[in-house]
């Protein structure tokens, strides 16, 4: 299928292709790893790669501002969404006891900062690139500790101390998997991720006038389809000017979105069809909890 | 008046919050920096300070989850806004043409990437906790080099070799100033940031009913209320529960915004005012760009 995510290894978005590949029945595959997103994004239009696999939106950091601008910029279309949940582990080659020094990428320990002040008061805290690195320097030293993935105490062959650290319970990311649009129907979409069904576009209001969005909104209120998502983001052209990023419950083969939407297009600029696609939630605890650049 | 905001020092957070003193005329006052943005608001609450400036947007990164998440949680009004323009610089001991080595946080590498691209193709990345951290790393070797502020420049006496690197011109961050929601009568706020003003609340739809949504959007609509942002979180109560993040153009003073929130009160389960406020923009090039936590 040849499949490309950001990099490195062992990272979130690794784990959603793992998830996905395993879907397709493809879990031999080897994923083609990118550097950052808009390197997915090109690989797709180059046709370097033919699915891509990116995140869009963290339930604690919000949205991947990037993933949102590429989207409408790309010629691409998502094809399904992936929730994998987060998980954080205590790591380290010592006993808890021994540990003075804690090491993580910021968002990590930020994410973990409760549990720090109640555990490790008097640990000091120092930030790395990734959570993966913090898991290579946590070897040098019995007094080490970093918050990584249970993956990356393996590949450095580090204790897991504590695992599921973070303060917040629900914390997860959502990737997207696409292809470009040109692509899109040689593809077959697992069976487990055809229920759950939404919609995603992108309107382009041409002015700032007041009740533009209203309008629009009317068209989907009055024949009762349910917004799951709104967003908005400036469309740089000019302050003031929004792109709106909307998700819908259903797919466009009901008659009353492709009807919403065809009335929709008669009073905008632009609306972008992103796709109609399922969802798949990666269930907690299923042994797999691996992290490198946290949230990505 | 006893600011505090997010650290280190020399981080974006810094910039707006001396935009900020400056403005009231407190330029000589010493601010108080905090790990994160939960102390900030917890300091806040704690009256251990009495103003307290955060990010909340990135144009590029989007949305700072968890200040939306606390501006929910906490019992704080917004009393302005400052939006502060990114601005990378490439730094080093050496000569461009002896750079093999560029260090950065990962964000600053991606927002510079196209310029790394045809710049430096050759050059290996390496990521760091921050870009103040990487121009610490840059002092060592004349073939390092770090992607960081004119500020870190100064600070580890390195050269600026080529600014404002940043692949997308319009990058820059939203900040905004709070104070303790029992506190807000005591402060007089600068004649700068008087203009411009915008009110922001936050409104909890008790259902996911189709169309309750537009319902609220109406009020504004019918009354020539423009919006300038609108976001959906989650409640984190249960799926499909959403919170919505809204911007108002105007101030509550203005009878028909007045009249509009008074008729949404009626029709959700929670509306939260989060204040009116105005906000002051910061220009580019105006010689004080620096950068610690990238973009925020």
């Amino acid at each position: 299928m040849n499949t490309g995510t950001l990099g490195p290894q062992q990272s979130y978005s690794e784990r959603a292709t793992r998830v996905w590949l395993d879907l397709c029945g493809n879990n031999e595959e080897t994923i083609h790893f990118f550097d950052d997103i808009p390197d997915v994004f090109n690989a797709l239009i180059e046709k370097k790669i033919t699915v891509g696999i990116v995140p869009i939106e963290n339930s604690i950091e919000g949205s991947v501002g990037v993933t949102l601008d590429l989207l409408m910029e790309k010629n691409v279309t998502i094809i399904a969404g992936i929730v994998v949940p987060i998980r954080h582990c205590l790591i380290s080659k010592g006993k808890p006891e021994e540990i003075q020094i804690i090491l993580s990428h910021p968002h990590a320990l930020a994410q973990c900062r409760q549990f720090l002040k109640e555990n490790f008061p008097n640990a000091e805290l120092r930030t790395t690139g990734s959570t993966s690195h913090a898991a290579r320097l946590a070897t040098e030293f019995n007094e080490m500790a970093a918050i990584a993935s249970e993956a990356a105490a393996k590949t450095y062959g580090l204790n897991i101390l504590l695992s599921g650290i973070q303060d917040w319970d629900k914390n997860e990311t959502r990737f997207i998997v696409m292809v470009s649009s040109q692509n899109k129907q040689q593809l077959c979409i697992p069976q487990e991720i055809t229920s759950n069904t939404k919609t995603s576009i992108i309107i382009y209001l041409d002015s700032d006038r007041p009740g533009a969005l209203y309008e629009i909104l009317r068209e989907f209120a009055t024949r009762n389809i349910n917004l799951t998502r709104i967003e908005s983001r400036p469309s740089k052209k000019s302050l003031g000017d929004y792109l709106f990023y909307i998700d819908l419950e259903g797919t466009i083969e009901d008659t009353n979105i492709r009807e919403a939407i065809q009335q929709i297009k008669l009073k905008t600029m632009n609306l972008k069809m992103l796709g109609s696609y399922g969802e798949y939630l990666v269930e907690k605890d299923n042994g797999r909890g691996d992290s490198n650049e946290n949230v990505r």
